[in-house]
């Protein structure tokens, strides 16, 4: 068995353990600090013992999009020496379309990552409005050396003040909205993706799957992009120019 | 709350009991009677509480490939009036690319519904050896309205009889893999997907994705389809003989 495999194996039985001794299964609030002190714990010995391997933290919440969150996984997790964690607030997250993730790493704690995950969805509306949590993504994103957002997750980085001064874009349907939120960014309403700094925010659901290749080609090559579009059978719009679904700004 | 949103919050605690009063969190052969029987009285509920509901049962294992199963469920999952539950063998299951998912429903049971999905992945290759997993796929087949398989997902479905004699398609690069399997399926080595009587089956991974909005249109009309293709700002392979991972026979 391959490292990551290994990995993902005992991280799975660790956290299985937590979940089996805290009281309530659902919240983090009401775990044992032994629970979530373990689960902490497993997560560093993974830092320590492969420090080469590409770490990636992806936020979940309850209604978040699933596309916008496992188009790209299924791309930056077919990238060798890489290691994919989701992160929320509570330890089953539920999307909209129904389907249940397990979050791998609570929002009690800041885990530094080479790439941070902001997904979208109707889960987003309210979230805005969760002082906790912008204040706990506003850290994290110092912590992260990349931030990808995807659709509405845009949202979310708009109500910190990290993005201000950034090119950024979201969903094409919800752009009045999102835009609304923060004045400061430069929100660019022709762009399946935008590429600044930082930051890479892509448009609506879909595009997130072609800015996350976009990712692949940054920092292994246009042919791994390729190598990894080819596997999935995926004809991948590489040109963050064309936008199909672009608004007038 | 609409009744979707309610019955998903229901069906999530009800889950979260049976968990809670298992003995083992990973294994359905080491669950208590009652809690099995506690997660299929709720399901029953749901059967006879909203039988206008599509009901879609997606497949889940160990080592599924991530696009494969969440690309469907993206664009089935914003039909109106649709549900959509997990089932598999044990009570969470690990993506190939690392992220978990919860099973709503176990294996242990035959669950009638309008459309079962079963994703393909690396997982398959040592499922289509499991005579128990075989067993039960093909009760459950029976038991199903419609089947649709995404790429090697047709391997699983190959290893029963259930597919002989109708024309079905699957992963191109693993073609000859999964083609090997069964010489009665009159396997096809260009179409990006194949709709044959009670089978619907994709080519690899992205493929289940247009496939997906394929069956929507069938359901509900073109226009929806499209509506829903429009709200993923997703770019709709609408062609079963447009296949740009064709092989040759």
């Amino acid at each position: 068995m391959n490292p990551r495999r290994q990995f993902l194996k005992l991280t799975g039985s660790v956290f299985t353990s937590s979940l089996m001794a805290s009281a309530s299964f659902h919240s983090l609030a009401s775990m044992s600090d032994e629970s979530t002190q373990s689960l902490q714990t497993d997560v560093n010995e993974k830092s320590v013992s492969a420090d080469k391997t590409y770490q990636i933290v992806a936020l979940v919440f309850d209604d978040y999009e699933t596309l916008d969150l496992h188009g790209p996984i299924e791309m930056l997790g077919h990238m060798k020496n890489v290691d994919i964690k989701l992160i929320a607030n509570t330890q089953i997250c539920k999307s909209y379309q129904g389907p249940r993730v397990v979050a791998d790493l609570l929002t009690s704690n800041i885990h530094p990552c080479d790439l941070l995950i902001i997904p979208g969805g109707i889960g987003t509306r309210s979230l805005v409005a969760n002082n906790t949590m912008t204040h706990w993504l506003t850290k994290q994103i110092s912590a992260s050396k990349k931030v990808f957002s995807i659709c509405t997750g845009s949202a979310l980085l708009a109500k910190t003040v990290s993005l201000n001064h950034h090119k950024a874009t979201t969903n094409k349907m919800a752009y009045q909205w999102v835009t609304s939120l923060n004045h400061q960014v430069d929100w660019q309403p022709s762009a399946r993706w935008v590429d600044d700094r930082k930051f890479l925010t892509s448009s609506g659901v879909s595009a997130g799957t072609d800015a996350a290749l976009f990712w692949v080609s940054k920092l292994k090559g246009i042919s791994e992009a390729q190598r990894i579009a080819r596997l999935a059978e995926y004809t991948w719009n590489h040109d963050p120019k064309n936008d199909p679904f672009a608004v007038s700004s």
